[in-house]
């Protein structure tokens, strides 16, 4: 009895699984109807029922680096746009809250986005999700936030779940109405959050819209009170917590995502190490956006080691958005993650893969490559998982595997005169 | 009478000629053998000799940013062997001292490089630059400093020879013979210098090897009395200098530069008051590398609003080396520019064009869009020049043109299964 392999991957010079072995030159992963059937040896796929026939697609990793798909787990890519002149104004000195002053920050994308439709913002978002793919990414979570009003927040979040329906890599919803107090509430901030608790998240909830609740406990933000009873609200509708927690100062935003059991902290370049203890005794994920602060020029950098030595999960992700940190490159991210916060390779590998699905509450479903699992992978043209953040800024990725569907390839570089 | 263009850009948002004007949507480029014969609108085309013909390549720039063939200015891209290895290391925390005693450091990469034979010198050289290209590169300066013996040093830069020879993008040697003392002379440094002097030198000059002469200026390295003697032999023997200066301390490395006349110091991270002034008065260019202390995690940066605020040029560069900065990536280096140099988008876009130029002694040649000049072209899929250095870590480029031919092009991101 014999079955044939929709799709095999050979030649990989290492496969590396995450959370699981890591081999070398000579292991093929066989696929069958989108999962993963088999990863072993030639001779042992031959004592095996699986087959390589006709109809299997052979995927050749010429002597490269096989991975799970790469998760990335904090992203804000669902905008109208831009702000490149403000970032231009911001690096020559101009100071953020002069831009703000002027009507610039956040509240440009909130007009960009409010005045955007709904197609227009799944055209925008669908451009940066084919680039995130194309440096490996396969599962992929998206904040609103910049709509700040019930039907924007609900135009972003219907543009995530068209978006999800339309595009082979699985999308994550998040509802961020708590991003910020928006212009027109400034002096009304308890009649915005009333509008976030009492109205955003019934209706976001009721259409099924997400399935994170986050919020921005920082100074100029919500305060880790305000912050609490939003979460509350979204607990109380269905949506797990999630929190934006100590970016640019320290307000107790880790001992909040502990204390509600958040699935994840995001950011924490300044949280305490009280606010670290919490987090490794409540399994809290540290999402870490080494870009912002890069993009932001400030030296800070989160404590990844400590919260490593504590126990705590790290994860890396982009932060990809049009104010503090425009890109899609996740892989420079792990450079960073290096770099700049101490990491090893294999942390830092981690830390894209199965960390991140644990920071979506995804861990039995994406970031690892198993018998079993879903078929979602990386083939990267580097010869280990340790030149992978080694040589930087190049996008390393050949051909990204989602369910067992090459879904993205590489083409050569050739130059010369053509 | 009509003369049909070799080739024409259309469609660019935007032209950034560099030390020239930047012209809006509906301005063309024309070219003939080579060169720019014609920039304006269609209408003044129609009014003038040239003519879009048959035979014409029509080059679509579809919205983008047309900017000078990018000039990389400081580069090692020809060694053997790779350091990620040891970049994991010093990562997690290992000294580079204990690195470097346990025989890493730059004497892995002499290793690598002595081991290697010119044929494959030239072949990972060669891949490097296809990716430097895809970034947008036309022009590349390559320095020696791995082999640290006669032969190596020779080897290598005869690679570059027959690189620049087999490759469309112009490449320029420069002799780093005094890179560091090598390992078999650590206790005679003074029998090194000699050698780099009385050998190498007139030996890399009678070859034609070589455009520039450079010294590495530090405390590990060689002192400013000791560069000035390599300088002068450099100069008697007709290669211009060029200072790797005050990068991890400040050893009076741009007052060498500032004084033999050097056509550039490169780091420059510890510069003094005293090295900006005097490089403003002897017109030195300043070569700065934001990547190697990104990637060596620190968190110092170049002076580079104190130098551009004295008149001095500011050029930028990737570094591109195995030990301290493993990237092609020029357009990151824009981006780092802005967010931790404090440069604006103008200053940045002419620090990889017109002034890399001047650091090459090539201001006449390279970096610059003007009629009459090589057409080399790099063209972007981005709306403006402030976009370029904005929107980073992912490829922007389109197209590239080297004297006239395009010589690469970018293939649809398109993800879908298939």
């Amino acid at each position: 009895m014999s079955a044939p392999l929709d799709l095999v991957v050979e030649g990989a010079a290492e496969i590396y699984t995450a959370a699981g072995p890591i081999y070398s030159a000579g292991t093929l992963i066989g696929v069958q109807h989108g999962r993963v059937v088999f990863i072993g040896s030639k001779t042992a796929l031959g004592a095996s029922p699986w087959t390589i026939g006709e109809g299997t697609t052979r995927v050749d990793a010429a002597g490269g680096l096989v991975t799970p798909g790469l998760v990335e787990c904090h992203t804000h890519i669902v905008f109208g746009g831009d702000r490149a002149g403000e970032y231009a104004q911001r690096a020559t000195g101009v100071p953020y809250l002069e831009i703000a002053r002027a009507g610039g920050g956040i509240a440009t994308t909130v007009r960009g986005t409010r005045a955007a439709s709904q197609e227009e913002l799944v055209e925008g978002a669908h451009r940066r999700l084919d680039r995130l793919v194309s440096f490996g990414v396969t599962t992929c979570e998206v904040k609103s936030g910049y709509g700040l009003d019930l039907d924007t927040e609900l135009k972003i979040l219907r543009a995530v779940k068209a978006l999800d329906a339309d595009h082979p890599v699985d999308l994550v919803g998040t509802f961020l109405g708590a991003h910020t107090v928006p212009p027109e509430h400034k002096r009304s901030r308890e009649a915005y959050l009333d509008l976030v608790v009492e109205e955003m998240i019934p209706a976001v909830a009721a259409e099924d819209l997400a399935r994170f609740c986050d919020v921005f406990v920082e100074a100029e933000a919500f305060s880790a009170k305000e912050g609490a009873r939003v979460l509350q609200a979204g607990v109380n509708h269905g949506l797990k917590p999630k929190v934006h927690a100590d970016q640019l100062t320290g307000c107790g935003g880790a001992e909040l995502a502990a204390r509600v059991g958040a699935v994840s902290a995001d950011h924490l370049e300044h949280v305490s190490l009280a606010g670290v203890r919490a987090m490794a005794t409540s399994g809290t994920v540290a999402v870490l956006l080494p870009g912002a602060s890069l993009f932001l020029g400030q030296d800070v950098r989160p404590p990844a080691r400590a919260l490593l030595d504590a126990g705590v999960p790290v994860a890396l992700s982009t932060d990809c958005n049009p104010g503090t940190c425009m890109t899609e490159n996740l892989q420079v991210m792990m450079t960073l993650g290096m770099s700049r916060l101490g990491m090893s390779p294999t942390e830092v590998l981690d830390a894209v893969t199965v960390q991140a699905a644990r920071a979506l509450d995804m861990a039995d479903e994406a970031g690892q490559i198993a018998v079993g699992r879903k078929a979602d992978l990386a083939i990267f043209d580097v010869a280990s998982h340790v030149h992978l953040p080694y040589h930087f800024g190049v996008n390393h990725t050949r051909a990204v595997v989602k369910a067992g569907a090459v879904i993205w390839e590489a083409s050569a570089l050739g130059v010369g005169p053509r």
